[in-house]
């Protein structure tokens, strides 16, 4: 079943206690692409790019079955780019640059093969594009998700909401969801977020892992602990890619099949820190990640 | 199998956002024999306290079977007193008051009966008094854990790294893991501190779970998320308590086994900051901490 995502693909330079990339390709919707294309053969991006932007990955794109029809090519524009610094602890980063360029006014067109799709992700951006896309759908997709920031929060917190209120599944993480919510407790901060519109939350925590809440049930899944991480770039990108990657060939959308996914976005994004950029979650194996799914099975186990 | 353990028993002032407690009960003896007091009924304590302590909870506590003989009672002085201050979010405290009382020259004294304890608990101290006890005991226990904290780090780094040498298992947070070790990563951490000492490392991190480590294995406990935090004072004690709890009944000094104590110790902290000093952890019956343990199963279960 095709899985339709919108979101940036950009480039990015990054600083990280352990190195220095002057502009590589990141953005959004080039990590949730990668990472959903191990599960799902018919991935589609809807974003917009400059004439800067390098054949060479978007052919990288097409050989995995990404379809790049929705992927528009400004002549004579540059590429969004962004670039970061991130600190010793790597829980916090510093924005340098965001130059916005082809993203200043970009509009979402979703071509026809595009509106009928099964699953949607609606990638971190502006919650104005995000609503276009989910309005060029033919049909109700089968489940939508949606990533966002609290940047949205903070200037466009009732454009957020109304999209929020369309949505299948939020993901956020732990201080966007009491940004969110107003709630301090995330227990309490799901039941309130419940309340506009979403059915399904999961509050990505980073080193921390993630939690699931569905009703009232709750599904924690572990972040592995890593010797080294190089580079937290795209991570919850890489989290939703492999989770709704998952999702989009599981057939039913109920909790079990969503617990799965957690671990199957976990498992994807503790590769994504691992080198810069891309670079870690490109050359997977299937056997790689399942062997990296019995990691995290290993790593929660008891016998009681 | 008797568990002997050392740590403060004292009074405490606390407030939180939901509430304010002029002079309660608490200390790390306190939580730690309350919480094993339910897996084991030969609990030993020993501390200091002045003849300000009230009878009743020295009473409370031998009802749980806790041998209170080496608990000194220290004739026209005071016991230790600390006063912190909670802020929204819970996770940092503000020491307002800590008046050491007899703790100021406390010399452990451990009655014969106590010098043969099978497992040790080196609650949170001066690492000269945790040593004091160490030295006392006529044969190595079974099972020696300790805890500790920053504040003992930045004044009496030599001498904690003594007591840490001659220990099976450290409890620690993982800013402490990462100020014993100098390394960031948990997992680096974990080795440098592998080669100080300990066999097992549990990694406390509040409401993010606890992390236990032996030579190359991981598990991950993860915490309940909770709708109400009401007070976080002695959460880490109480975990203490119910790990050494049940390793002291498990027989065997297992990773199998110190995987459930994880989770038992788990159990017995999501009950704690439930309600002010030990108030919640007080009334429990096995089945409460029984169906707690299930949770926490739950929690983490998937099927793959």
């Amino acid at each position: 079943m095709s899985l339709l995502t919108v979101g940036t693909v950009a480039f990015d330079a990054i600083e990280t206690p352990f190195g220095k990339v002057d502009k590589i390709v990141g953005g959004a919707a080039t990590y949730i692409s990668i990472a959903a294309s191990y599960f799902n053969k018919d991935v589609k991006i809807v974003s917009v790019v400059g004439d800067d932007f390098p054949q060479e990955d978007m052919d990288d794109l097409k050989k995995r079955g990404v379809d790049l029809e929705g992927l528009q090519i400004k002549k004579g524009e540059k590429s969004f780019f962004w670039s970061g610094k991130y600190h010793d602890n790597m829980n916090k980063r510093d924005t340098l640059v965001t130059d916005l360029n082809v993203l200043a006014d970009f509009d979402p067109v979703l071509p026809e093969s595009y509106k009928t799709a099964e699953y949607l992700m609606l990638g971190n951006l502006t919650p104005a594009v995000q609503m276009r896309v989910l309005k060029q759908m033919k049909k109700r997709p089968k489940l939508v998700a949606m990533d966002t920031m609290n940047f949205w929060m903070d200037i466009a917190m009732d454009e957020l909401k109304a999209v929020v209120k369309k949505v299948d599944v939020l993901t956020i993480n732990d201080e966007e969801a009491r940004q969110l919510s107003g709630e301090y407790s995330l227990v309490a901060a799901a039941k309130k977020i419940f309340t506009m519109g979403p059915k399904f939350l999961v509050i990505k925590k980073g080193e921390h892992g993630a939690l699931l809440f569905y009703k009232d049930e709750m599904f924690y899944a572990p972040a592995l602990p890593l010797e080294t991480v190089y580079d937290p770039t795209g991570a919850g990108d890489t989290f939703a890619g492999g989770f709704m990657g998952y999702m989009s060939q599981a057939g039913r959308v109920s909790f079990a099949n969503m617990k799965r996914a957690m671990i199957y976005g976990s498992a994807m994004a503790s590769f994504c820190v691992g080198k810069f950029g891309t670079e870690a979650i490109k050359p997977l194996s299937k056997e790689d990640i399942d062997n990296r799914v019995k990691e995290f099975a290993k790593l929660v186990q008891f016998s009681s």
